[in-house]
């Protein structure tokens, strides 16, 4: 047995609460080595009085990586404690004990070590790890602002160019503003989506918003406070929540703030709201600030000198940002935060900031913008979830790129699941593009029945889907700025069979989103030969199977369920379908 | 290549801030499967425009268990970002790329995929593990108050038996209090201490004190207020630093608060204080109390109804412990908290706590009573240290129990080591027993040279030694309550020659204090079949030799370097030195 490669952490995504009173614990052994792992469990201070020792549970073989076998399995504690450990028991016949102090011989005086078990001291609901319950059930909807509708021409900034004359350079206006959005809104509800994350609202120079100059104003290009105010009320009573962008890892060069470092240097109030490294810091005219520059006296996003980064560790900045965050809480009543880069900012702010939110409405969702694994901002003090890119990045690999082939991405998509509780897996924001990336129909290279594979694939799994604006429509765009196209409202450019596609895909995750959040996820086959995948997902009773060819073969399948969802796939007369390339079929 | 059981974890003790701008990273893989590790790092943002993809730096192989090796590195950062990855080479000649999203061929292609890099996205001053370096410094003495020292007769409890007039049992007094300290704490500079730590101080029921009644005031039997502070005032004046110990997991059932309820029951205005299942809640009379209940109506610490257990996510329980907790900080000049059953209340309350008590008194040090591995709570948030039970656990399986060889007790320290970040291991706190335990000396079956082998062997690790009180002068005892004996004051009755030993030891410690505390450690010779040890503890060119010999045969060692400190050794006149069974030498 492989016993080096055996791991479990206590109080992490390998041990935590995951309601009240049950615990969730997972084990990883290599893959394919262990024939069975016993869970041994109970209360620390009966090991001996109720000998609890000597018995064992089985545990499950859950999902599966190139390398790894993960094992799971759901206890609970009269107590409220537990302690436990782990039987394992080799493909080679070996068995050992693993528990808080390593791998030791599996026998009577090695299960008779109390200190030996690892740890739930006590299930502290407080501690225990929430994310909405209407988060989990949201299909998301991205909208960059600036490029979704012109509802009012009059917020148009100078040089706006006419809507949709040209693919966007970086610095081109086209008029978007949240009049649009409000004159969309049933169109929005139609499509059936239930929640708007909005790229930033906030007054700022640039066309995305990302270099803030006043958090507490709307920018006059999108409209004003009481026009967003209108739009939350009107979505809300469509069934729609609001996700706004906080921009808080750094600010615009434009602020009041920077400004005044800019113009008084040392002596400026605000010189410590920053991390400066020397005055005067380096300035740029509006018209004249270059894309990236080095060895700066001052640190920023990226190299990007017109957006100085904000010293969150700083008390001043800390209260600054917090009563924004929670401004637009009570007085707008939002639903969720989206935070931008993240990563880049303090974990000791983050907790501050979820405290803070959380008092005012507790079931607020916080969404940090991380593309790398995140389990340190998401132990349950900071972000209910991270936008997914890590994950998807398994999906496009096999199904966009041809990269990979579909045994990498399931370990690719379970290794990254493993990395996480239940709970945020089942929370997270699932997306296949976005204003940062090119769009799923250009990946695709335009394939659109290629397209809807991969986005039924993605609706199939734990977290919500976000679909990027205009994706439904049949939108395509390469990198920033080419992903920032204006949305097309003329019906007789709208790919309007992709868009019936989209609506009746949210209609079945809708119908099934029970199974989809908490259900198991089974991979029945995964076929590298031929590129045909089948999975199932099962909760309580029910299961659904979903089949995905992407080979060059027909795919037959036996119809021994009802037919709920399918695309390039006939069903054939003697109880089977026949399943085309790209296509898929979903069963329930 | 044994790649399953290749492991890092980002934002944890595998990659950590060490200093404002240092980073340090760790990585684990087979025990002798791998030749050499590389790490290929560079700010996130210049992967391409400086290509460091293409560039790596060896990494240094650290500690060992009988499982893995453990490999380490210091990087900085002039950006303050990273972006890390592995490049690993098996003794088999195979070699990968392990990053962020798992193992994959080294090849260029790989190397170029910025997601696949581990991230460091800024190293935050704020988010930095700091522990006070005086608390790395300390050697540390722990009195129970009711057995040190009796000062002042006139306020020994009723029925307080004649200062060590037998055995202790669980119910006995005799009168030790804060009078008996101050008058020693000559004695305790003498022997050159420099912290002490209390047990419990504060009004409660026992002798022990562990079931609180009122936390704002000192036990009557052990003096008052005025008394604590004049203690306080002269250890400080003696270089004597004070931690106390603060039972907030659970209150004394003779306390007001858990007395309204008992009154009140559901009207009781303290019922959200604990956690209730019913009510009327099960009582006890003071002199008819079960050592242990179960399926009570309330929770306890254990199963001990005279110890209801505190609800720590009520807010007014929060607010209650938290102005404790800054109350004698504030007006007492506490210099430490230990925390008595740390791993049972919640981690929102930890963090509330700390950021109370640092905001009052930044370096005070934290010190929680975990006895498993305690990751979680020492991410740089909760605590500073935990009581290293486990860690001393492996050192006393095999000095002292001899259930396991010197490998395995190797083993066993360097796991424990690998779970926390370098801080911790600097500023934890060595204890080899406690008033929890039995005497050191009695587990040792009264081999005093044995005893001071293990003593010495503590004091050249990483993390603060701590004596339990009277183990200078030879005292013994069985578990609790048998290792809780008055302690001996006759001179005659004292074993004078230990004392000079530990003295001396101390000494030796703050002599070389540097290197012990953030000097490498490696293992030179650990030999199973002669039971002898060889290690070097190294820092800033200075070296510390140390061999240990548990055998039965003579250790013969070259004198390379002078003698700082021995036991059962002869100094040869030929540049030996001839290590008796269980003797030890230190050179340096």
């Amino acid at each position: 047995m492989n016993t080096a490669s055996i791991y479990h952490r206590p109080e992490s995504e390998f041990a935590y609460l995951y309601s009240d009173t049950t615990m969730r614990i997972r084990l990883r052994t290599s893959k394919d080595d262990v024939k069975q792992v016993y869970v041994i469990s109970g209360d620390p201070y009966t090991i001996f009085s109720k000998n609890w020792y000597l018995e064992e549970v089985p545990m499950k073989k859950g999902l599966s990586t190139l390398l790894h076998d993960y094992w799971e399995i759901e206890l609970t504690s009269d107590t409220r404690r537990l302690q436990y450990g782990f039987h394992i028991v080799g493909i080679d016949g070996m068995d050992c004990f693993y528990g808080d102090q390593g791998i030791f011989p599996y026998q009577k005086e090695t299960l008779a070590n109390a200190n030996y078990y690892f740890r739930m001291p006590y299930f502290q609901q407080i501690d225990l790890f929430m994310v909405p319950e209407w988060a989990k059930q949201t299909i998301w909807y991205q909208i960059f602002p600036e490029r979704f509708a012109n509802g009012d021409p009059a917020n148009d900034p100078k040089d706006t160019l006419p809507w949709g004359s040209k693919d966007p350079d970086r610095e081109d206006f086209f008029g978007g503003d949240l009049q649009g959005v409000i004159d969309h809104l049933d169109y929005l509800a139609d499509l059936g989506i239930t929640g708007i994350y909005f790229c930033p609202v906030f007054e700022a120079t640039s066309n995305h918003k990302y270099d803030t100059i006043d958090y507490y104003a709307v920018d006059p290009q999108f409209g004003d406070k009481e026009l967003l105010k209108e739009l939350i009320t009107k979505a809300h009573e469509k069934g729609i929540r609001i996700m706004l962008d906080a921009v808080f890892n750094h600010m615009g060069s434009h602020s009041p703030q920077w400004q005044d470092v800019i113009e008084h240097g040392e002596e400026s109030r605000y010189k410590d709201w920053f991390h400066i490294h020397s005055f005067p810091v380096d300035s740029y005219e509006l018209t004249d600030v270059p894309d990236t520059a080095e060895n700066l006296a001052y640190d920023t996003f990226a190299f990007t000198p017109f957006m100085p980064k904000l010293n969150t560790a700083n008390q001043e900045v800390q209260e600054y940002l917090l009563d924004i965050a929670t401004y637009w809480v009570k007085e707008f009543d939002i639903d969720g935060w989206r935070l931008d880069v993240a990563n880049e900012v303090d974990h000791h702010f983050w907790k501050k900031f979820r405290e803070a939110v959380t008092s005012i409405k507790p079931d607020i969702y916080i969404l940090g913008e991380i593309w790398h694994s995140s389990q340190a901002w998401l132990q349950g003090d900071e972000f209910h979830a991270v936008m997914n890119y890590a994950f998807m990045d398994s999906i496009k690999d096999y199904f966009v790129h041809k990269k990979i082939t579909p045994t990498q991405m399931v370990s690719g998509m379970n290794h990254q699941q493993m990395l996480y509780r239940d709970q945020v897996n089942e929370g997270t924001f699932n997306l296949l593009d976005s204003h940062d990336t090119a769009r799923i129909l250009t990946l695709c290279k335009e394939d659109k029945e290629l397209m809807k594979s991969v986005l039924a694939f993605m609706f199939l799994q734990k977290g919500a889907p976000c679909i990027y604006y205009g994706t439904e429509i049949g939108m395509t765009g390469h990198d920033d700025p080419d992903c920032r196209k204006c949305m097309i409202w003329e019906k007789d450019q709208q790919d309007l069979e992709l868009k019936g596609f989209v609506k009746e895909l949210i209609c079945v995750r809708k119908q099934i989103q029970e199974i989809l959040i908490q259900g198991d996820m089974t991979w029945q086959s995964v076929d590298d030969k031929n590129e045909q995948l089948y999975l199932t997902r099962h909760f309580n009773q029910q299961t659904i199977h979903a089949y995905f060819n992407q080979g060059t073969e027909a795919y037959m399948v036996d119809l021994e369920n009802d037919v709920l969802f399918s695309q390039n796939c006939d069903i054939l007369k003697d109880g089977k379908a026949e399943i085309h390339p790209n296509g898929f079929l979903i069963l329930c």
